[in-house]
């Protein structure tokens, strides 16, 4: 028998998780069934969404019950195999959650090629973070040459990939992040036009001055201050593909007035805006395919880089976690759970 | 010389049109150029986008400014020509604003003939109004059969047009108006499927049960508490063209909190919406043939009927617009400011 080691949701949070919002548990994998892997987790992937997750509120996706185990995308090793198309030492993508070890449908997992990637890209750059930002901007926001594209959390996983797709496309890139040196790398490391600090006192004269001819496409991953202050700089027929409202996440209700949801009707109507929200699941069918591809050729020609920001072990989990939410992570999180067999 | 009687906007109105923002003013019509006509107002279309007008903020037309004659869409008759394809007698549509005769540019008016449908239905259901529930219904709401459209003010010209064309279309119709005699009249004059009484206390619950299997389309044209409702019964993937905002026109600042944005922005995103600003003039190139050979035959069949309310004489212009930014009218808001040769 194998033992993991697991966080499960010991009470759903009220604002911001708490570490007591928690249990840390150990307990026997079950034997394998038959077409099932035994997965020891490399990467977790820890990402926004998961603070929906924990809420009982209706969303696009079941809540996590109270005393289940914490879900998010993983890359494992295979250690035991009762599938045919699964060996021993296989590197796969699965959702097997904040655990060590676990026992899993081979069918729920893709199996990883390492000479191809970093494995642990299939959890950013080329995995849901990056197909997000690829759906998102290319489905639902439509760039168009000489455009203006903005995005806030720009130095994340799904902020990098919508500036760099935007480049290639044709149009400007200008990103939003939180401090002089995330807005350094979006000029240094991933080529965006223009990088506005959040943080600024003068935060909208500056997104002002770097959006001289207003902006196209607003890739909506905040909300919150930011987004606002983007949305006054929309063009007419502008496009804002709602991907994430990190800022409003850990809301425990309606914020004070005054109410500006009358303003931003009327913003939606005098610029005819289109604001569409979206998951990137509705653009596997029509999308996925074309990802793949594009974007494992645009990241080895390098028009598209990636940065991660990579914690250890299992019991960093929640405090990272609680500073994705706030933005102190710098690229795409990632808790390495256990040693990367494939790392140089 | 003909003299003509004119509203002139004297002050920005602060919330609610005041008689004082308004001066009655009598001039001489000037002297033709050749390509004009001098016409005398019949019918003066009253319309909600005027509040817009009337104020300086950056809209999506100019204001007026202060001193200028208000403007909007009437039918006059020619009564005097030197334009070759205008004859004294000729019924037109044109865009002479608030007042008794003026003089315009033959190419800046349309011939109606008063054979095919009575001459005011150019300002109303064969007119603007019409074709902004053609537009934005087909070009953004895109009902299908057996989906759930609604719509409020769905008496006046835009909602009950709306409703019909649903109907047409195959999709079930649910509007939203003020009082009992309205509802009914939804029901028995305009055939939707559902009528909610929105003063009545009981609203929410009745729109729930008005719309069990939830809303697919929202034509949104008028925002407020009734907005925010129908917004909860948004099911996903539906689509929101916003049309008009009248709940929040005569507004003079942010209203208090709590903050309504964050909650709308979060239905956005679970519920995948398409909220979409337009104003039906970005359709003119694409719809408006089909507009007028669809809704033309459609009033001639019955499937698309419309209503009317007509106010006597250019002095209950200001009092009639007030009312029409509180659903007072019922129909067609039309001024009636001389004789129509054509009634029978």
């Amino acid at each position: 028998m194998t033992s993991t080691t697991q966080i499960r949701l010991a009470a759903r949070p009220v604002g911001e998780p708490q570490d007591s919002d928690f249990d840390f548990t150990t307990t026997e994998v079950p034997e394998l069934a038959d077409g099932q892997v035994l997965l020891r987790t490399i990467y977790l992937s820890l990402d926004p969404y998961m603070r929906g997750r924990m809420s009982a509120a209706k969303s696009y996706a079941d809540p996590v019950e109270v005393g289940d185990v914490m879900v998010g995308a993983t890359v494992c090793e295979v250690v035991e195999s009762r599938a045919a198309n699964r060996a021993v030492g296989d590197i796969v993508l699965a959702y097997t959650g904040w655990q060590t070890y676990a026992a899993a449908d081979a069918r729920a997992t893709r199996r990883l090629d390492p000479q191809a990637a970093p494995i642990s890209t299939a959890l950013g750059v080329l995995g849901m973070p990056g197909f997000t930002a690829y759906a998102g901007l290319l489905a639902i926001g439509r760039p168009q040459p000489g455009e203006t594209v903005a995005v806030a959390a720009a130095t994340g996983p799904v902020g990098s990939a919508v500036g760099q797709i935007a480049k290639v496309k044709g149009a400007g890139a200008v990103g939003i992040a939180g401090g002089p040196e995330k807005c350094r790398a979006l000029l240094d490391d991933f080529g965006f036009d223009a990088a506005v600090d959040h943080r600024s006192p003068t935060f909208r004269e500056d997104l002002a001055a770097a959006t001289p001819d207003g902006v196209d496409v607003y890739f909506e991953n905040v909300a919150g201050p930011v987004g606002a202050a983007v949305t006054r700089r929309l063009n007419l027929y502008a496009r804002v593909p709602v991907c994430g409202l990190v800022a409003n996440y850990n809301a425990t209700q309606a914020p004070d007035g005054p109410d500006q949801l009358p303003a931003y009707l009327g913003m939606i109507l005098t610029q005819s805006l289109t604001v569409r929200g979206f998951i990137q699941s509705e653009f596997v069918p029509t999308h996925h395919d074309d990802f793949l591809r594009d974007m494992a050729g645009w990241v080895a020609d390098g028009s598209v880089r990636y940065r991660e920001d990579v914690v250890q072990g299992l019991e960093s989990t929640v405090e990272a976690f609680r500073g994705l939410l706030t933005g102190r992570n710098f690229g795409k999180l990632l808790v390495q759970v256990g040693t990367d067999p494939t790392a140089g």
